[in-house]
């Protein structure tokens, strides 16, 4: 059994790790921390994990094969450095080691980077794209959730050129995706029957978006025009992704369609949390499952080719793309307590 | 592994039975009914539920050891006296079989019993009074959701006779509690950011929970003031329930909460699904798990006790209890399949 | 036309006072204020409300009529005393005058009253009940919300003596009831798809609405059992009452729903913001409007006169409210600036 | 007073018309049309409106100077034709005369137009574009909810020609877009706590907005890929445009976004219900109001025009707009009856 260490256990991303965890055939979870919660009981803070009878910690403590920090950026490198240098394994679910630019780092998140002898090391989680690097690495960075829906939608037209290398990304997330923070602007009462776009002058996951792009367009330069939006809702991004077809790269009239979908299925084929869906879906097809469903389509009138993705943000998007990670760092079946159906309705 | 049947697989209760039965690891899911949408892949019709590659057929097809009907009472109970005269045990999810007097039957659903020669056999499946009954039974009616949190919350004080035989159920749900139904009604736009009461001469839960009291009352009459109430949210109920505590049942001033709190920590000492709160409980802490909480309290001013409870409609309002009691009709372990923890956020 | 001032505009009783207040044909607002807001542009804090060009202020500036206090309790009152002095009129929306006995208040209140000379001469604004005494006061406590929509319920039964003296209330609020507080509890993620009660061991509200029911009940003594639930919709409140017929104090069988019919009908015969309906509310037939809807019925197996009632707490419940006491305050038509309808669906 | 007939009152626009018109100072309803609820009070079967006591019809009955009419399509032309012949004015809320050509008509709505003698005279009813032709119409054409949020939009930059004609639209709508129809897909189970794109092979109002964006392009031909999606709200559409700016149609770095905000304050400057907004909008704003903001920016980074637009789809994406409509028709007070401000929260 791999003995687990949870960093942060109490927000949103660290609790959907414990339930996500201690339904693990593989894994145990030997430690939680949390700041302001340390003595307490977890059944008592978060008592739909009634079943899981451990006390918050302020540090982890006893031996763990591993550590998942959830806490924020700056903190988590630092944190997590001190993990690796005693031979233990780390997933970074804050942003701390996703981009590769030191400079990037900066310009975004208005820090020097906190950890940069660890960056190089560092691979960017993404199991559909990273698999063999991930398999082998002492330090993984859990994507982004808008990247992770982001970069699977947009990776198969980018990496076969059948588009320009100029995307618009509409992305429409729950409001969970914002964490667990008391601020007036995600009470419900601002939230509910409302509907608005935020970070409309520039968003962090947009370099992240690029890097993952550009990792695939053998070269090419890739745009991205990315716009988030917040929808009254808890759980769950949907991206909707625009980019002009280049001439000549698919066929004519229906043919076009029908090229765009061989291309999807073929590369997310041997892909178990990646389903390329036969009609357009809806973000709660994913509700608690680690599952992305993307939808490519096109404009036929405008030449444009149109892809749908949907994820929950916290399972594909953070904690179950963190524990797929895992499950792949240490030679585990790589859907290892990852088999849970979407809850619907 | 046993061998399942789902009728009727399409409605609310029928998907959540193939969500769990599909990760079932003692029991397979063999054929799936459903009328309008036969032959229909059952990925298509419900694409959360991608990963069962089954086709929906009219009829139950092949060799099964159970059925479980989501039909609409009526209908339910002549299908399953059908599988019941070949050997086939049943779980019904409909309201057929839970009311012991056909009286009752006709004046709260109108009609005569479709089925009475079998109304003798059935048992109410409600494990937690009834678990021994449920064991040995071939046809079992699954408990509405209403009565489930209801009776759950109310019968350690009346068994104990801690108060007056005269309740008050001040219940609420979320909508799927109606079914996937095309009422106006039910309209997201009717529904959303609105509240109301609803049946208010009368529910059909009412007598269930009436029945299911009395059953544990040693006796006496209880009367049953039950009022729903339509939540603008997809799944849970919470009914508060509040009854006069008889003079000099439990002690005075802070004795009175303790004695509460231990009977009701005692009554349900070994019980899995039943959890006794520490603290007033939300309905989201039971989001798609087998859980029903209960906290009980009481008001010094007017010297009442208040219970409220919470559950998943449909899980331990409906498909959740149906496996558990499948679980124990079969001799299996009584939360095989059930161990999903809630999800929160 | 009455200047007035506005005391805290930018919670969400004080925007909705500027919401009415800025189409009110005969009152005009002369200031508003904010602490952390002072210096801004109404309009940009406030967007909504666009069409009103003013600058937030610490204090209220110029000459007015009257005020309306918005602010925290205790703070509100020590306020208010300072325009009294003055010769302003005063309407607190806080809960500081509400109270009539200072031992409650601090029981409850957990401070003690920080202006208790002006207690006696300020009147309770539920002008259905106290229209006459409202007309000529200089000071109007506003009641509370869930007080509103209990004691309109209930008052009509508990005057007429056929219900015993002990009720149940068992009441349901949207969000915005709580203010805009940067509160976990209240965030979008903690509060959408869930429901709970809170409070449980006790709400502020229930002295106020006993002592209204008292204020009616012609000396007798009134047990109220008050329990608060939060409903995951913004505005609205749902109460649902409950209490034991007086014996023999309404006809039998049929004739009972009727006596009961026509004795609210007649009580609220005159009102214009009292409807009694013919059918159970729902509380989106009060969003945005100054309306309380009333439905008394009863469970006749139970002899249980149960009423239902609704409101838009931040209407009828606060701002609304307030504005029909000033209108009775200075001698306007009391539905001044009130008559918009409910924004339904 | 202008005598107003309401056609098809029960559905969502119809009822909005009821609300907004029975607070108009200059306009009367004088007869409510419902077919399967004709013989019934108005304020039983809307609630809400209580105040408004009148029987729906079968017809209009009595006389009357305008007719709005929320038929379907195809129903309604043929139905306005038959006023229009008796010297009525109509308001059409349908799509039947938005279109000019009868080929897209057939196109989109498959179907022959069923009134094509009437579709010359015909004006779109978008006062900020074409409020000279609704002043002396018989027959306007009410704009579709996405059309007016779209037009107004992207109009000032097509008409200024600073962007390329081929611009992607983004469109997210509140359900009661939908109408009030019984289908599962709207059903509140199915629509909260999820986020979809639909029609993605193409929806009806894009033909719509392209005219209108054609109508102002100084003859360019332009490319419109429209996407409209469903979010968990019952009112409110947000729109996000997308376009490629042209080479130096605006300034260099920071004057760009400068020049852009001016040509949008410039282009609606003496407009009452469009507001140019210093931050990104949100439907809520709007809730209620006849009010379209719009939120022009740009992505430096891809050198990419960004417009944002919030309308309340029932009020100026509808109802509002009509009676705006109305008011320049029978030359009233362009705001009359349309002062409210949004609800908010």
């Amino acid at each position: 059994m791999v003995k687990v260490g949870i960093i942060n256990v109490t927000g949103y991303a660290g609790m959907e790790l414990a339930r996500i965890l201690s339904r693990h055939p593989e894994a145990t979870i030997a430690s939680v921390t949390g700041r302001s919660l340390a003595g307490k009981r977890l059944s008592d803070v978060l008592p739909h994990l009634a079943g899981l009878d451990m006390t918050i910690t302020e540090e982890v403590t006893g031996s763990v094969d591993v550590v998942f920090s959830a806490l924020p950026h700056q903190a988590s490198a630092q944190k997590i450095a001190s993990f690796l240098g005693k031979g233990v394994k780390a997933v970074d679910i804050s942003a701390d080691f996703r981009l590769k630019s030191l400079q990037e780092y900066k310009e975004w998140y208005h820090a020097d980077h906190p950890c940069p002898e660890r960056l190089e090391e560092a691979v960017y989680g993404l199991p559909e794209l990273n698999r063999k690097e991930i398999s082998s690495a002492a330090l993984v960075a859990n994507p982004g959730c808008y990247p992770t829906a982001s970069i699977l939608a947009l990776a198969p037209a980018i990496k076969a050129g059948i588009i320009e290398p100029d995307v618009i990304i509409d992305a429409k997330s729950g409001v969970s995706g914002a964490g667990q923070k008391a601020e007036l602007g995600y009470l419900f009462s601002e939230v509910n029957e409302n509907f608005r776009a935020y970070s409309v002058d520039g968003h962090r996951h947009m370099p992240e978006i690029r890097q993952g792009l550009q990792a695939v367009s053998a070269g090419a330069k890739v745009d991205v025009t990315f716009m988030p939006h917040l929808v009254p809702m808890t759980r769950g991004i949907l991206a909707t992704c625009y980019a002009k077809l280049r001439p000549g790269s698919v066929g004519q009239g229906e043919k076009a369609a029908v090229d765009i979908r061989d291309l999807y299925n073929s590369f997310y084929k041997n892909e178990r949390f990646v389903q390329v869906a036969g009609a357009p879906p809806a973000t709660k097809q994913t509700l608690g499952a680690n599952t992305c469903v993307v939808y490519p389509t096109l404009d036929p009138r405008a030449n444009r080719l149109i892809v749908i993705s949907c994820i929950d943000n916290l399972v594909k998007g953070a904690a179950g793309q963190a524990v797929q990670n895992m499950n792949l760092m240490f030679g585990l079946e790589e859907s290892a307590g990852l088999r849970q159906l979407a809850l619907y309705p």
